[in-house]
């Protein structure tokens, strides 16, 4: 289904990271990596947050696919694109073709975030909305690339994409560089694993002695029982999370091909910690994070590693969450 | 009543402002200044948000408050220090305190957020509330001042507090250079006007081309009415407005002694304009803002000024606000 073919050792590059990089440059935002005294203190780390929420679209996911997208043969722009996503995807592609002038197709399940929606349609993207209990995402993208001939940008299973994602890891090791500092640790939100396989791929050749974790829903940790099988393993059907950005069914092919070389391991996350972390970054971070977008802040407050005395990365993946879960969860915390 | 006093003719320098830079380092966060595209798209400008809500407690007060309390004599510092503060102020003379050694008292209306009033005690300040209908602040710190010798911090009325908050503008001019531009426009949220005054000075040594804007509540435009008069106006008694920590009585003596030869001149924002701008930081932003710290960005997007094809900064002042608030005024956008 992938436009881009996955064969046996291949593994995107840090000179492919360093290629999108050069692709964003002027497009995506270098986000800032931010530092709170109030975390330090309560989890006895040096914490850094790499503020992705402000990134083009509110999430990373723009970085992976602009990278994907300006591949893509001038011949072939006309015809279009088609994405599957949940939300954050969705606008990076749609924002993407925006700015290309190329026409996107998105396909997302009909019980997406709304703001989501509401948003990937205001870029301009045709959005095709499907019940997830009765469809498949991959026969609806199989029948539009087969009768359309538009060229499939996966969020999962592509080189370029995974490239571009890695640009948030060469931006962090830059940052906190620029502070005389380097990584112990960093925590970075996994759903397919991309995100974490970019980042681990330019972490892994120019910081190699820093461990890189994936962190998980907690009924979503695919990527952890694959780890611990050696091979991919999916998730159980029928399982929610708040976790929207992070439902994968199980991890990208070529994803875990890196991820399984290169991660620390996986870390998981509950519901419950996720509420705290969003509602932490809102009252003491003065951040708005999407449930997905926070579960890494969760795996760090919550102590799923052993922060104390070490320099941590936490990557905050996106910031688009509906107004009204968003006051929901402020006010579970309210006196 | 002021520690400080002000003579005839004084006028902070760029050379104070510097000194306090260097007397923050280390201490306050150079705080980051955030791009926004969509803020771009909406207002037709280059906006630059100077990000004080992540400074240390949450708001830029701390800057002037180390700043002055750092030049407290050792022999007096024993005795301790008193602040009159609606919350911001308070916590950044508690926090410098706490780092100090230095005890403090804080006077507090009763009325003031209480997430406000729980931090400041979170610090370690003896936090005194009195009802400000039936007790003047100047009376209660006057007594404490007289009964137990400490020295009094005004975030109203003092050089050295002026100075500190002008690092915020310090800063501004040179991570504006950074990106090889430079500000048309600085709009700053103004109660009695000390930061405006520190930041105006920065600039006009510096970047005397930008115009200062100082951005008052609706019915606490003390600095304008002050500008037109020519002279120190106060506000009727008895105004409400959602901006707490914007409620000054009228401009400090010293701070519109700098402001009425500096600034451009003074834009006001209602209420509702404040709830918007504070969404919108919420929900496009991913910045949690409180309402006094939001009134420049209300001033931006209501279009007070004409920020058509301009370099403009907008400085966030704070970020402490009551989860309850925030709930409240996210759901007021939701669909």
């Amino acid at each position: 289904m992938s436009a881009v073919r996955i064969r046996a050792g291949d593994v995107v590059s840090l000179a492919d990271v360093v290629a999108a990089s050069k692709r964003l440059e002027g497009h995506a935002l270098a986000t800032p990596l931010l530092r709170s005294l109030p975390l330090n203190d309560l989890t006895g780390a040096q914490a850094f947050l790499k503020a992705e929420i402000f990134q083009r679209t509110g999430s990373f996911k723009f970085r992976g696919a602009w990278n994907r997208m300006t591949l893509i043969p001038e011949t072939e722009r006309v015809r279009g694109v088609v994405a599957y996503s949940l939300g954050n995807h969705a606008q990076g592609v749609a924002e993407a073709a925006r700015i290309l002038g190329i026409p996107a197709t998105i396909v997302m399940p009909n019980d997406a975030a709304p703001v989501k929606i509401a948003r990937t349609r205001a870029l301009g993207a045709r959005v095709l909305l499907f019940d997830r209990r009765r469809e498949s995402s991959h026969a609806i993208i199989g029948r539009i690339e087969n009768e359309e001939g538009v060229t499939h940008i996966s969020s999962c299973d592509e080189e370029a994409v995974i490239a571009g994602q890695g640009t948030v890891g060469l931006e962090m090791i830059r940052q906190v560089q620029d502070v005389s500092l380097a990584f112990d640790d960093v925590l970075v939100c996994c759903g397919c694993g991309g995100l974490t396989a970019g980042i681990a791929t330019a972490f892994g050749e120019l910081s190699p002695a820093t461990r890189i974790w994936a962190v998980e829903p907690a009924d979503f940790d695919d990527t952890a029982r694959s780890l611990a099988a050696g091979r991919r393993v999916a998730n159980p059907p029928g399982m929610r999370s708040i976790c929207d950005a992070l439902l994968a069914a199980e991890p990208g092919a070529l994803n875990f091909e890196i991820n399984r070389r290169r991660l620390a391991g996986a870390l998981t996350v509950g519901d419950d910690e996720v509420r705290d972390a969003m509602r932490f970054a809102m009252n003491t971070l003065k951040l708005v994070v999407e449930p997905g977008g926070a579960a890494a802040l969760a795996a760090l407050l919550t102590g799923k590693i052993d922060a104390r005395g070490r320099v941590v990365g936490v990557v905050l993946t996106g910031g688009n969450v509906d107004a009204k879960l968003l006051a929901e969860v402020l006010a579970e915390g309210a006196p």
